[in-house]
């Protein structure tokens, strides 16, 4: 949030006519107004900060006004403290705080003692009891969202642009060594990320059943890994397609560098475009850009790439049952994207008749895997303010830290998604090869 | 069909004007009118076998009427022959070939030369290249059969008596030692039926993860084998339900006999009636009879049982996309059946927040253990034909082999899907644990 919402946040706080209920009003928490300010001045944020916990399912968090006021626990009890800095950004939040709040912790003017991975799951966890309601608004405003995002392919460059353009330095900074920006994962809790990004492109090879000589197209490489992890470690021929132009000048680079360049082509064009047979489809990480009304025109060429034969694996965010992504998130930082239900993700399948081999859920390997880059991030936070703004330093943050909440909590889920045209009969018999070594 | 379907049949052909095109006319196959009977009545008969084999996707197969008329490959090259008592049958076939064919065959007025199983793959790889257009009429034909067998509690307790209260004796002929009447799950192909069998019990075992003293309830229960399983092996308490007498009597005295009454209760009931608590759900080849419409209301009684903790399993029958049984299969073997796609299993977690961890399509393991039971069940006919008659004797074999085949040629799947409460963090961290002996 800008100055210029701000006013807009204060003139929305002046217009309407908030009320101030008697202090210790039925369903307030029991607690009286804290000191310093005048009684109804103190009152009134008392019975606003009251609102915004009681909206957010009454979590154990304290919430204070910079001036005094405060409601919650305890200090002692509570999982962290929430201070706004103003009424007026505290209003402005109340009206829409799953949007807001991001922009005002971004600007400073919400601060936050204690840990912040544990107040959002806290919140998370809390708000999640509001349970249907909230859903079915939340669908509608994802309609919204969708129509406003509409994946076309200027679009879609557009959106790509947004976010994974800020620059190859900022995320070298504190993504794993070989540079991959999806979930990982953990053989055990206690691999390390670099362990768990290389275990990660390897269950997908394994899933894929790669074989020297064979071709292989990705839809979506980021800066190039999986690619030349499977022409180095697997013997395959790899054409991987990005509409990020930094990504794709980075991972052509690096294929040269590694002497790969002969076996691993990325092309900078959408995946749409793709043409030619393979013998093995992969996404990783794509999908949440690719929007729901173009998850047929993925599977169409899945299926087209495949031929009745080989075999595909599609990687990514998700739910349990279709939700719209936390709208600051979707505005702020990842325009376009969309996680589906695995119920909306069979869209991409069924009208080609592609066979769901194999699903698996990896959440919390995603939780760890957040929970690795925030460390790194925040150990190189002083880089990343030389790089860009205090601002962006803390919008990333809380970025990087609600993730983490949104897959501990069960908000968000994690599918790998094994398939293989239907009248395939070359599949796994079964799936102990994936862990034997 | 019955001597009266026969006549019906019989009566549709005379009222019918059937107007024999020029032998050779374009699109008929390139081969003369066999020999034997006029030349007019022989012109027929060859129009009628080229329009059913053409409708049937010209499948490698050769079709003949017993008169003598052929068409199709030559028998050295041909996967089988079908032969047709007479043009009576030939033109009832015609007229409704999904539903026909199975009752002609029943009654031996259709006649098979060659293996059935592997005429019956060539029929569905033949068909299934007519595409898209075939499975929009299937799956409205689908609306009008599932609107028929709605599945309220009495007519699932007449659909489930229809197939399952045939006799124990019966089953126990061509099922595995330990009555288990779903797909197994063989560790390599060359496993037995009775060790897949155990296998799979153990395989869901792992997939729960269940552990001592905790305790399961048990959805659609079959004759008890899994419920007395997890009790023998795992030390837990289960409650089983089904909607089969026959089926619970048996598994009474066996928990009986086997000492295990006091651990596993067999509950003569409809899965709705489900009350009480449970650490882990599960449903094995049930869902197959619970009907689209109750979906949400199985999720319910899973998410009521697990109350926000705990594991749950579903093991059915799917489809790649929707579309009906066979109407045969539904109408004579198992009515009011319907196997889903996968996304139409997730009407069953997706309004209760169960969160999908895996998902496993073992359907050339069902194809492996329906081989099995073929086998065992033709060593059985002679026996079978004492208990029943030839017709039940061929409608049976023709139902096994069918289902051979479905499973080869991707015409069906079999969905493992694992679940738990969104909210449960107590879940496996990899799949490994279900590979290491």
């Amino acid at each position: 949030m800008n100055a210029c919402d701000e006013s807009v946040a204060a003139a929305t706080e002046r217009t309407r006519t908030v009320r101030p209920p008697p202090p210790l009003a039925a369903g307030a928490p029991q607690q009286p107004p804290a000191e310093g300010g005048s009684l109804e001045r103190s009152s009134l944020d008392y019975w606003l900060l009251s609102k915004l916990r009681s909206l957010l399912g009454n979590p154990p968090v304290e919430f204070a006004v910079r001036s005094g006021t405060r409601v919650g626990p305890a200090s002692a009890t509570a999982v962290a403290r929430v201070t706004f800095a103003s009424r007026a950004t505290l209003t402005s939040i109340l009206a829409d705080p799953w949007m807001r709040f991001g922009d005002a912790y971004g600007d400073g003017r919400v601060t936050i003692e204690g840990d912040l991975v544990s107040l959002l799951e806290t919140v998370y966890q809390a708000s999640d009891m509001g349970g249907e309601r909230r859903v079915s608004l939340l669908r509608r405003a994802a309609d919204v969202l969708r129509r406003r995002h509409r994946n076309s392919l200027a679009r879609s460059r557009d959106n790509i642009h947004h976010h994974y353009d800020i620059g190859n330095d900022f995320y070298a900074l504190w993504l794993d060594r070989s540079m991959v920006y999806t979930c990982a994962y953990y053989p055990t809790p206690a691999a390390t990320l670099d362990e768990a990004q290389f275990a990660k492109m390897d269950h997908v090879c394994r899933k894929l059943r790669l074989n020297a000589g064979e071709s292989v197209v990705e839809a979506g490489c980021g800066w190039g890994t999986l690619a030349l992890h499977m022409a180095r470690h697997y013997g395959v021929r790899v054409r991987a397609f990005n509409i990020s132009h930094q990504q794709i000048v980075y991972a052509r680079e690096r294929a040269a560098r590694e002497g790969l360049g002969a076996r691993v082509e990325y092309v900078e064009d959408d995946y749409r475009n793709i043409t030619g047979h393979y013998d093995a489809f992969v996404s990783v990480g794509m999908l949440e850009h690719v929007g729901l009304a173009n998850y047929p025109a993925l599977g169409r060429v899945a299926h087209r790439c495949l031929g009745g034969r080989g075999r595909g694996l599609i990687h990514s965010i998700g739910r349990n049952r279709p939700a719209t992504l936390q709208p600051w998130i979707e505005k702020r930082i990842f325009p376009g994207a969309y996680p589906p239900s695995l119920g909306e993700m069979t869209r991409i399948f069924e009208p080609w008749n592609l066979s769901i081999l194999d699903v698996e859920n990896l959440r919390l390997h995603y939780a760890q895997t957040l929970r690795h880059w925030l460390a790194r991030y925040e150990a190189a936070s002083e880089r990343v303010r030389e790089m860009f703004d205090e601002r962006f330093v803390r919008m990333w943050r809380l970025y990087l830290a609600g993730s983490v909440a949104a897959f501990t909590t069960g908000t968000m889920q994690l599918f790998q998604v094994l398939f293989a045209p239907g009248e395939n009969n070359d599949i796994a018999w079964t799936r102990a090869h994936l862990y034997t070594r």
